[in-house]
């Protein structure tokens, strides 16, 4: 997508309003300093942001000697925001004010009958309105609701989602009839991606890539500060990038992929090579082997050693493919993969980073554990919905 | 990088100049309805380019009883720009008018002391003269120079250079004392993207990959109509992703590199598998050895068919992971090795793209060979040079 003057307006807009969150309360001269605009543009933006109510007058510091300096705050009732992380097996939704306080949940767990679209729709409603009535932060500025598998995000419709069997279901357009709020619909990788760049590791980075790690893997792509969809919203789908041409089989239909070997079902292969007969292995239950296999790393146990060995290995050959490629700022791991195997896998992933990039890009090239406590996808989705509200003051203003 | 208001005011301005290259005479309304900008903005970034010379009036066109619309042509007069290929075995100049007619150029091949520094500097600031000497088109606007290895493009360094054993050679600042032109360094990937985007198959696309396909190979990324650079202006190193985790080695260091398959080496080894005693086999000659394989494959003969069916399965492996990971609009395959297996390469190579990429991405992507006769390196380079002329335009009326 080319970018237009508009664009910068917004993607200023969204600096200076990060910027307001990170560092609350904060003076103009010195949001312009964190955010490397100019003190003008800082003044109107913060302008637009008071007059949409999102940030609020928080007295004056002291400027030493001079006059004293006006100083901003987020308004916590500015506005809830709502984030939904559709998932598989259960819908989670979080409402958060514009200081990214929680302020209500919900949580629901899914049932077979639940993946007939009318009845998930129902689901998704209850689990809003649920969420929503815990919280009272003033006006809801809009729900964002992400989906497994393939969507378009401008229309709001689920194009494609390989375990329901979901072909082009107007997701959006089914939910405006129960949730009275402005929607945004996107994939979780994005979602991840966004909450990244607005309240974690990524935030004041341009060229960034957040690799989530889960039962699948793929990444979310920012450049030059801004997130690219690719030409069909699909771009980031590194889980079916080769590790090994002709490797193991992938459910894509391909063999070798990146998926096959770090997804958590591809570790569960690993650990099986490696000792079929492994206590730690749950039949079908990812869950509960990847977190037996991080409890048994924690006793220094010499399978979950080797099996954390081997994964790290194929993550960081498949980690330096994007150095090499792309040559970003930062990677930030997320999904719950890389929680629960945390500090040892990104430890020994680095290293393996270090034997397989190049070392120009390498050098400049830092490597993360999300810092995120929350649910990084329901984060997300909120965040969503708070830029939607922010493309809504832009217009106005035009 | 982020972008700026300015940015977008340089991206606008090349953009009409690339359409009004590619369509000469054009009208304003004609260049607004093909660059997808407001005729008021055209009318003002026409108005400049007039003002440099670079555009000039070229009479009316009837508009069908409306009023006569003005014309507007590249000025062929309006300056000349040179590129400078330095390659490891030869210099190549192209001196081109803005219309891009080419107006002299002069080769010269490298003997091994034209290494040291000093002794390259002295070739390339004499195939310059040489080249400039033969064109005569008005002011020069500006020479581009690539360089192989890694660069620093804002410093004019040659910071590493493989072959020749080169670390932070200054090389623009040695140039510039023997070369009265405005200077531009930078490396072959980017000089053939940015050719593309000028004047070939990239033209009006926005998220485009060029695959340079040569002794070794990379792929220069644009996206969102930017070139991405990453970081450390390393990012396009496509040719040392992973094919196959401990493959092949490579001369990186790591193993299973792409280019270890279908860089022109990999290739010949491809080659040497099938038939170890092929008399298509010229020693350690990579340029001989393609041309008789491209000879025999219009002969039909079968080794020469495996050996394609083979390199054209792992580049469509590799460029599968392109599209899966960045879901671009348009792939345009260049470099001496494209050319040489040309039409039957990109054939088989998209048959293997389709069995490993995935549906959605695939769909939309285009894969296609250069349009470009002349030397693309050369060309891309001039193409530095012009539009660093066209930010000084846009410099000047700030
Ligand atoms: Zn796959
Ligand atoms: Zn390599």
């Amino acid at each position: 997508m080319r970018r237009t003057s508009r664009d910068i307006r917004t993607a200023n807009r969204y600096r200076v309003l990060r910027q307001a969150i990170a560092e609350s309360p904060a003076s103009r001269p010195r949001l312009a300093a964190a955010t490397g605009l100019s003190l003008a543009t800082v003044a109107t933006l913060v302008g637009e942001l008071i007059d949409q109510g999102m940030l609020v007058d928080a007295g004056f510091e002291d400027s030493g000697g001079g006059r004293p300096r006006g100083l901003l705050a987020v308004n916590p009732r500015g506005g809830a925001l709502i984030g939904v992380d559709v998932a598989e097996t259960y819908v989670h939704v979080e409402v958060v004010d514009l200081a990214l306080s929680v302020l209500g949940h919900a949580h629901e767990e899914l049932r077979p009958g639940d993946h007939e679209p009318a009845a998930l729709v129902r689901r998704i409603a209850g689990a809003v309105r649920a969420a929503a009535d815990r919280a009272a932060a003033g006006p809801v500025l809009g729900a964002g609701i992400t989906m497994p598998g393939m969507v378009d995000r401008e229309g709001g419709v689920s194009v494609f989602a390989a375990n329901w069997d979901w072909h082009g279901v107007p997701l959006l357009d089914l939910l405006a009839e129960q949730v009275p709020y402005r929607l945004y619909l996107d994939n979780p990788m994005r979602a991840c991606l966004i909450a990244e760049l607005w309240f974690g590791a990524a935030r004041g980075r341009d060229d960034v890539l957040v690799v989530n790690l889960g039962t699948g893997v793929g990444t979310g792509i920012a450049l030059g500060g801004t997130m690219h969809r690719g030409v069909s919203n699909s771009a980031g789908e590194w889980g079916h990038t080769l590790l090994v041409l002709d490797g193991r089989p992938c459910h894509c239909g391909r063999r070798g992929c990146v998926e096959s070997y770090i997804g958590a079902p591809g570790i569960m292969r690993s650990l099986r090579e490696i000792s079929p007969d492994s206590p730690m292995l749950a039949a079908d239950d990812q869950t509960a082997t990847l977190a037996r296999l991080a409890r048994a790393l924690d006793e220094d146990d010499p399978v979950a050693a080797r099996t954390l060995r081997t994964t790290a290995g194929h993550l960081g050959a498949a980690l330096a493919d994007l150095v090499n490629l792309l040559d970003p700022e930062i990677i930030v791991l997320t999904g719950w993969v890389a929680r629960q195997l945390g500090g040892p896998l990104l430890e020994q992933a680095r290293e393996a980073v270090t034997r397989h990039a190049l070392r120009r890009p390498l050098e400049s090239t830092e490597i993360v554990l999300s810092p995120i406590q929350v649910n990084p996808v329901s984060l997300g989705a909120a965040t969503f919905a708070l830029e939607g509200a922010l493309d809504a003051v832009g217009r106005a203003g035009d």
